[in-house]
């Protein structure tokens, strides 16, 4: 059924092969694919240079450096005040000891890796963490929280970008990772149905045992539950060929604050009876319900993958190259990544990795997902031909076995790692209008001067979604005074997004107006108020602080 | 960039084309794509023998024979009682004349069209028709009706098949006929933002025209308006490859029931910032607030379309063929859609078109799409080597030109034109797992025997979606006591939705706890109460009516 399982390339083609292959061995980039590993065991093993901001960090109380062992309370480093919810007690510890007997962790030590994100920039002093196994006992812990005013922090695989997974202070952490069964597979229509509490890559696992992938992909697989995924409406890898949770997660299942049960958990690809309820807790950062189950389509397995690590020389000959691209690759196309050159020069200076084309002022990495590899190999080859024939690439590689596409994938996976090595880092993960998604690096770079060490400018350009990061030696005031509200007036004034994909948790909920206006921030909180009266879901996250 | 544009068809695959030649004319073919272009003229050329059905049907006071040349009101039909909403005065005329000079209507000849459903199976007495160009129009209506407690029906093309896009009482009909601008489109991104009344068949041609399509595709493509089609979250021809509207809409601009503008009108692809209240409107059907503008992802235009026509031997066989479809044709699979034979066989007596394959107990048409026309072929050469080699399809035919393709999509997209001509018309539209789709249609064959003239089933097999209908010579209380609530509880009984892409509207609105729990119904009930408070947005609809 597929004659052509040799893809018949050039020999042009593979030239740089060998240049990559020292630097960027499967191990590194195994460590790559799994870097929020170290999320189970924050402090062991996260990187050690990475610190978010956010713009409450420069009304920060002390410095904020990021080589600190211990990472500083948050409640001492931002201006927040506890509301006014109840204290756990040794009576409702032992409530929780009749709902769910041995799974209430009280231990210091154990917490200690749920009350710090991976990134070591927040911190709660919550003295509970409860690992519920079923719907039923979700649903008997809320139940009692509401009724005691107790506040809660949902917590899957803890990799989030804006500390959206942690406490602040001391909400009892309610964590999905022992809600990790797969409920059902339908082997004809690719649909999965799990517990909110798998983790990525082990369903990637399991659907790909059954030919189907799941329709997103992450650096944090090895970490992230599929819950937490739904709740942050995780974009990812695979975004710009099989969209937006929001067309693929089918149905949910969700845990309201008072307890309430709401079983939307259907596996229909078309429902229209009255209103989609699901989609108010896909992105709402567990504020308005924990989610317990998914229901979720899985695309069908491509028979061939390939990844072309191209050299532009300039950001609009980039442009260039993904118009062409989606005319020449059409359907197979299914990643379309940018980094420039100070990424390339970051990936090699801190991990080694080597470029494995020539210096480029930007690098495109290019992914095809086919049915049929030597259609899709004709369809490269053509592609590459035009591009490389008219200028728009200056230089190229192409990987098509599983080894040496992860060894691509890792320049560009790897940037996070790399830059966290480099000193301090300011993190901005934006939407904007993709003819003008790198003028904002180059304004900044230019505004900044030498306050920065780096200023780089990477993402996913095929959904419009710049990761911009800034680095310096130490934390700086007057660096932070800099970049914002800079950053976030910048995007305003294109109509972007100051949270393309990570969401906006603790650390970002006070930007949220640059991008929606007055009456959407209304509706939000009426919305809130709807669904969690008494605030106890995930309070201080997600919307802005009352004045 | 396209070497192989003639594909390379075997000769044998197209036997058939000459005999499907005479019966499907072009001409025939694109009155089917414009069937629904009849609503803007309800009661001059829409189909006079459909007649939908409801559970409401058969608490009807008198017969309901489509036949007859006057529509009987809802509210004579139907147990409904008007809720206290004001009565439109001559003041209030005199209100919306200042706000939109000249474009109140209230001559009953003109208002007939917009109170009568396409189907003829509803009416309303509303006296007043609104026509505004802008949000702010209907920003000022809107407030204006929310002071005075008046009830408006947004309509758009009015080509609903569950009767809610027309008064049920003296709804005052706010049309978004003149809305009709194109705001922008972006030729990278192709991304299009337009005002709500666009009608789709000319914003198809429009971002055709620029080497772009609509994500969507319907029959009533003529007449139907985009704020529509949001509102009701259509689905339609294009599901299968492109998803649902709530991953293809990026952005909304909805007026509220108060008055206020939400302008969420972004054309962003990734956007994590706070709740996705746009969510909330699509599927909505007008009852949570009124859509004025809509900004679209729409992907690039396919170079190669083909269409194969494919006769199967038992619905086994049809689903083995979707199965293998789906694994040989991949990327490129844009439709897959099924008949039976007894939707062949009044497409022929009614229509006059010929069956271009054998006499087959079921019928599947597929249809793909794809960047490179010799690829396509070759893909869809193998798969239907395959198909007919097994034993899965006994006979077949192909087209490649846009005149074939649309003579075989008639075949399909008629069989509502043709069962509307068959005598009176109940009709269903179900989520099913695909393995038991047909299932419910033998079984109600058994069930109903002699009563039933036709009981048919046809569909977006691809989706899990079926539309189930049954004809009779006329009306009948006991044909309907038999056929409901037996359809809904068997569809329950899999899980399915009881519907899957119509909505609820005015006649399914009682049915909506078939497919979802008390603990939806009741928070769909407090969303409806927290936007809409006096409840003025399309009342009766959507929404079971409280006890």
């Amino acid at each position: 059924m597929v004659p052509h399982l040799v893809p018949r390339w050039p020999a042009w083609l593979f030239r740089w092969r060998t240049a990559c292959t020292p630097p960027c061995t499967p191990g590194a980039s195994m460590q790559q694919r799994t870097w929020a590993g170290a999320s189970r065991t924050p402090g062991l093993g996260s990187p050690r240079g990475a610190v978010g901001t956010s713009p409450l960090d420069r009304r920060g109380s002390s410095s904020t450096s990021s080589r600190a062992p211990e990472v500083m309370l948050t409640q001492e480093r931002y201006p927040v005040q506890r509301l006014p919810f109840s204290t756990v007690a040794e009576e409702d510890l032992a409530a929780f000891e009749r709902i769910i007997p041995g799974r209430v962790i009280t231990d210091p030590e154990e917490l200690e890796a749920s009350n710090v994100d991976w990134l070591r920039t927040v911190r709660g002093c919550s003295k509970v963490l409860l690992r519920p196994r079923t719907t039923e006992e979700v649903s008997h812990i809320l139940r009692y929280c509401h009724e005691r005013n107790l506040a809660v922090n949902p917590q899957g695989g803890n990799t989030g970008m804006v500390g959206g997974s942690v406490p602040v202070f001391d909400e009892i952490i309610l964590s999905t990772a022992l809600m990790n069964q797969v409920i059902s597979f339908h082997s004809v229509s690719g649909i999965l149905v799990c517990q909110a509490g798998c983790i990525l890559e082990e369903l990637s696992q399991y659907v790909e045992e059954r030919d189907f992938i799941m329709p997103l992909d992450l650096g944090a697989k090895g970490s992230c539950h599929i819950g937490g995924n739904v709740a942050t409406n995780a974009g990812g890898l695979r975004f710009l060929r099989y969209g937006s949770l929001r067309g693929t997660v089918l149905g949910l299942e969700v845990v309201l604050a008072d307890g309430s049960v709401l079983n939307c958990l259907t596996s229909l690809r078309k429902d229209n009876t009255g209103y989609d309820l699901k989609q108010l807790f896909i992105g709402s950062e567990g504020t308005l319900g924990v989610i317990t189950a998914v229901s979720i389509f899985c695309p069908p397995k491509p028979r061939a993958v390939n990844v072309a690590f191209l050299g532009c020389p300039g950001f609009a000959e980039v442009l260039q190259t993904f118009s062409t691209c989606k005319g020449m690759l059409g359907e197979i196309l299914s990643a379309f990544e940018f980094m420039d050159a100070e990424c390339m020069q970051l990936v090699g200076h801190h991990l080694g990795l080597a470029s494995p084309v020539q210096e480029s002022p930007f690098y495109v990495l290019i992914e095809t997902s086919g049915s049929r590899a030597g259609h899709d190999a004709e369809k490269l080859t053509s592609f590459l031909e035009q591009v490389l024939g008219s200028g728009l690439v200056t230089d190229g590689t192409l990987a098509t076995d599983q080894r040496r596409i992860k060894m691509l994938w890792a320049l560009r996976e790897r940037i996070t790692e790399a830059l966290s090595r480099d000193g301090c880092v300011y993190k901005y993960d934006v939407s904007l209008p993709v003819e003008r998604l790198y003028d904002l690096v180059s304004d900044l770079r230019a505004r900044l001067g030498p306050q920065a060490k780096h200023v780089v400018g990477y993402g996913h350009l095929g959904d419009g979604n710049l990761h911009l990061n800034v680095t310096a030696e130490a934390f700086s005031a007057s660096l932070l005074g800099a970049l914002e509200p800079y950053v976030y007036e910048w995007t305003a004034g294109q109509r972007g997004s100051v949270s393309a994909e990570h969401g906006l948790g603790f650390k970002k909920r006070d930007v949220l107006s640059y991008s929606k206006p007055p009456a959407a921030l209304q509706l939000m909180q009426q919305l809130k108020a709807l669904l969690d009266p008494k605030g106890i879901l995930n309070p201080y996250k997600t919307l802005p602080a009352r004045a």
